[in-house]
Order: structure tokens, then sequence, then C-alpha cells
């Protein structure tokens, strides 16, 4: 291989950063300063229809996002949904911004949770991960794992070609994730059968950092299955949604954390992007850079707590 | 409402028709006839780009096709993935191909695959059947049921609000749906618990035609789990993959007819496309046309056969 994996990648990224922070790129359009809603507003844009002027607005949030933001975090997670709801303009307003985060040294994890048949995975794989297709590939993508290893199989392959990266659902934040993902077969619960198919697809592609390139989504909302994941998953990069908005805190995820800080990221979206209660206030930028070094630093601690325990 | 459901729509469509034939667009570039890539090749084509012109050519393929199935199937299945990995120029296709079947009078079956947390499946929800929100709004979708019904939820909001339609994956066609799909928690399977969710989520939307607005996904590779899951589910639309290139047979389905032929629709993507063995042959329209109204007729007898039975 000779692109470094994205295993050591994610890494080198927490280590350089001193963060586990990813911020969650999710572009809710009504909660959005004002002064970024007015510039792209009907009258003054030159694009008049409504979902080309909403993926204005979203590259144009994103841009001031960004560069707030990058100094905090090691990684951006765009939630792909946002953009696809603007039809084609979306999906370019989705590209430029997996673009400007990658020119600001930040790590891209699109958040796209596909899961197909392999013919149809390759495709897919092929729309995020792969260089030679699109000059906005992401670094990693979130699978869902419902069809099992086959709908996996092109995403390794991209991990293999391309450095690229996979975060399989393993315990989802949602208060519904239980119905599932919790149900016991064979002494098992359903989403440590999933843990042990990451295990299966990670362990031939461990990098120099101990990390696989085959992570798992596990919620900060379900604080024991996360203990219990944490150790079944030791060679697994976490991805853990669920801190900020979804309630719970940087205390809750310090189990996930190796004695280095490494071995979990922990995403915000919300409280990262919409910290301040005044859509009108010109220093929103600052409030969003503020909220994300605040999250870093208490990620800080929750992970040298974790160390300290060890 | 004011709008009629999805379940009474396909029910017209199939019973209007005669047909229970799904055509699953899926566009494989290389597969196409050289007719209808020469007429986007790159010295031809006015707009230079890679994707725009593979999504130029998937548009000028989707059209003559649907013009030769339409007689012969109830509705389309296009596979977004295949739209997707051409960035948004690819999304543009999807959408033209959506409206071009409608205008064909074929219900349009976006298949999509989603899941994912409450906020996030209601942008998927407007992405994809808000007519509100894009003029190519589709009449139904498939979903991935992982994360349980809040992922769901927002979907069922838009099958009371604009008649749509959604089918849950219980048990698909690929090699590994066994994996997680065939566990078995607490005495039954882990597709039969999805089923469960499924009668839960559709009861209270069941239309005159007898059968909900929301349906499964039930592969017919499986036929023992299908005709185990038709039990299970008879108020609920089957969509059944794995006809053709997957390797069932049109008799493969007939258990899962009720004795009027309704309750199943059968998809076949790449058997109806690409029948022709020659990429030059300039009557490969008509080889389309004639291979769906083939398995047309071969459910037909399929489903005349299951009555008698019953």
């Amino acid at each position: 291989m000779t692109v470094r994996p994205f295993s050591d990648r994610l890494a080198d990224a927490v280590h350089d950063k001193g963060s586990a922070l990813v911020v969650g790129l999710d572009p809710f359009i009504e909660r959005m300063p004002e002064a970024v809603r007015k510039s792209t507003d009907a009258g003054t844009s030159p694009r008049g229809d409504e979902r080309q002027r909403a993926a204005d607005t979203i590259a144009l949030f994103n841009e001031q996002v960004i560069e707030k933001i990058a100094p905090f975090a090691c990684a951006v997670k765009p939630q792909i949904a946002f953009y696809e709801e603007w039809g084609p303009a979306g999906i370019e307003a989705f590209e430029r911004t997996v673009v400007m985060a990658r020119d600001a040294g930040l790590l891209v994890i699109a958040d796209v949770k596909r899961g197909d048949i392999g013919s149809t995975a390759a495709a897919y794989a092929r729309a995020f991960l792969d260089p030679h297709r699109s000059a906005a590939a992401s670094d990693a993508v979130t699978l869902n794992p419902w069809l099992g290893t086959d709908s996996v199989a092109p995403f390794l392959q991209a991990a293999d070609d391309f450095g690229a990266g996979l975060f399989a659902l393993v315990r989802t934040s949602n208060p519904s994730a239980c119905e599932l993902q919790d149900l016991e077969a064979g002494g098992l619960k359903l989403h440590q059968h999933v843990a042990a198919l990451v295990r299966s697809w990670g362990e031939d592609r461990v990098g120099s950092s101990g990390y696989s390139s085959v992570g798992a989504v596990v919620g900060a909302t379900a604080p024991r299955e996360l203990q219990q994941l944490r150790h079944e998953l030791q060679g697994a990069w976490l991805l853990i949604p669920g801190v900020g908005a979804q309630g719970a805190t940087a205390m809750d995820v310090a189990p996930a954390f190796d004695k280095h800080g490494l071995g979990a990221v922990i995403n915000a979206s919300r409280s990262i992007l919409y910290p301040y209660s005044d859509p009108s206030d010109p220093k929103w930028a600052d409030a969003v850079g503020a909220a994300a070094q605040q999250l870093r630093d208490d990620l800080r601690e929750a992970s040298r707590a974790a160390a300290t325990q060890a």
C-alpha cells in the first residue's frame, strides 16, 4: 500500500491536534445566523432556485465554521442527508464542504450510513472514497451492517486501495437503537455480533498505531454498552456520537480512550454549530470556535482521567 | 388524507397493467449499448466533464428503457448508488429519471435504503418523498431498519402527509444476508423481529386494497424465508428482488401473491436492462422491451399458479 492507512492518519490527527473532537457538519438552515442567511437571500442571490439558494447558504456557513473549528478538531463528519435534501445543488455543497475541510487540514468522515448488496455497495464506495472518481473523495465513511459482509467488502477494498476508513454502526445513539441492536442471540447481543464482524473485517488492516481502519459507531448515550464494546473492540477506532444535543457529556465517553488518548473520536454537531442564542449575533462564528475549543478541552480532561484510572 | 395512499396506488397499477413487474433502473455504463454511449462521448457531448457525460448517458439510456418497459411494468426502482457515484450531475440524472418514469405512468420506488436517527431521517424523507421540496419526489422508498422505529417515523409521516410508501429491508437477497438477519433471538429470527416492526408500523395505514403502505423487502433467493414472511406479513406489500441476475425465477416468487395476484411486486434489473449479447445491436431497446414483457408474462403465470393452489 502506498497510501497511509486511515487508522494511522486518524491517530496522527488526534495526536497533532491534541483533540479527539469530530465536528458534525449538519446544516439546519433555520438555525443558522442571520448574517449567513441574508447573504444568500432570494433578493440578493444571483441564483434564484430555492434549492440552489439553500445549498449556497450551507456552503457559506460551512466555510466559516470550518475556519473556526479547524484548530480544535481532528476531523469533520458531514451528514449527507442535510445536503441530499437540496438535490444536485446540495450534493455540490457537500463536495465543496469536503474540499474546504481537507484544505483546512481536517480529515473527513462522510456520514452516509450506506449498506447494500455487493455491486451496489461498490458504486457507493466509488461515490464517496475513490479519488480517481471524485475530486471530493472523503477519508472515511459510516456504514450500516444489516446486509452483512458482502455489503462491506467493496469498502474494505477501498481501505486497501485508497487508505480509506470505515465505521460500522454497532450500537447507535438513538432511543430506539435497542429494538434490534440489543436483542440477544446465542448469548450475545446483536451489537456484539456486529462487533465480531467488525473485528474480522479489521484484523488484516491494523496500522502502525495498533488500530485498524475498520472502526465502529457506538453511541455515548448507552454507557454500559460503550464500556463493553470498548473491551470487545480493542483494535478498532470508535466513532462516538451522542455528546451534546443528544444528552451525553465528555465524561461519559472517558472509558472509550486508551492510555495514550487514542482509540476514540467524539462527534458533536448541533451543540458546536448553533451555540448562540441570538441568531443576529455578529460574533456567531467566534461562539462556534469557542464551543469547539471547550469540548476539545473537556474531552482532553476525560481522556486524562481515563489514563489515570487505567 | 387527501392523497390516495401508496398501497392503493400500487394495487391499481398492478391491476391496470396486469403486471407485478418492477424494473430496477441500475445504470451500468459499461454494459450499455454503443449507440447510447456514443451519443454522449467526449468528442460529441457539449459538456466535457466525465461525471456530466456519464450522467447524460444514464439519462439517455433510461429515457429509452422507460419508453420500452412502461407497458409491462407497474413501477420502476432506480438504485440511487448508480447515480450518486457521478456526483451532482448523477443526482440530476436521478431526478430526470424519476420525472420521466412518472410521466410514463409508472410508480417510482427510490431504492435508497436509508436509515438514520430521527432528525436525519426527516431530512432524507424530505429529500425523496416531499413534493413541496422537490419536483422529482418519488412515490416510495426502501429503508434500512437497523436503527429501529424512530428512524422510520419521519417516513411514516410522509406516508400520512403525501401518500408515500416504504419498504423496510426484512430479509435481503444477498449471500451474506444471513449473517445478521437469520440470527435467532427469543425463538424468532431477526428478520421476523423486523417483520413484527413492519406490521406495527403499518397497522394504522391499511388502504382500501387491504394492504398497508408499509411494505417489506424480502429476497427471492431465500424461498423458505419468503414463504414464512408472506404468512407473517399478510397485510404488507412485499418488494422482491433476486429474480434474474441474482438467480431466482418467477416460479420461486409464486407463494408471495395473494389469490387476486396482489401483495407482491417483483424487481428485476440487470436481466431486463442488458438482455442483448451484442452492444452494437441497433435493436437493443426492443430487446429490453421483450425482456420486460417476458418476465411480466412469467410472473402472471406464477401468480395464477398461486391462485389455483390457494
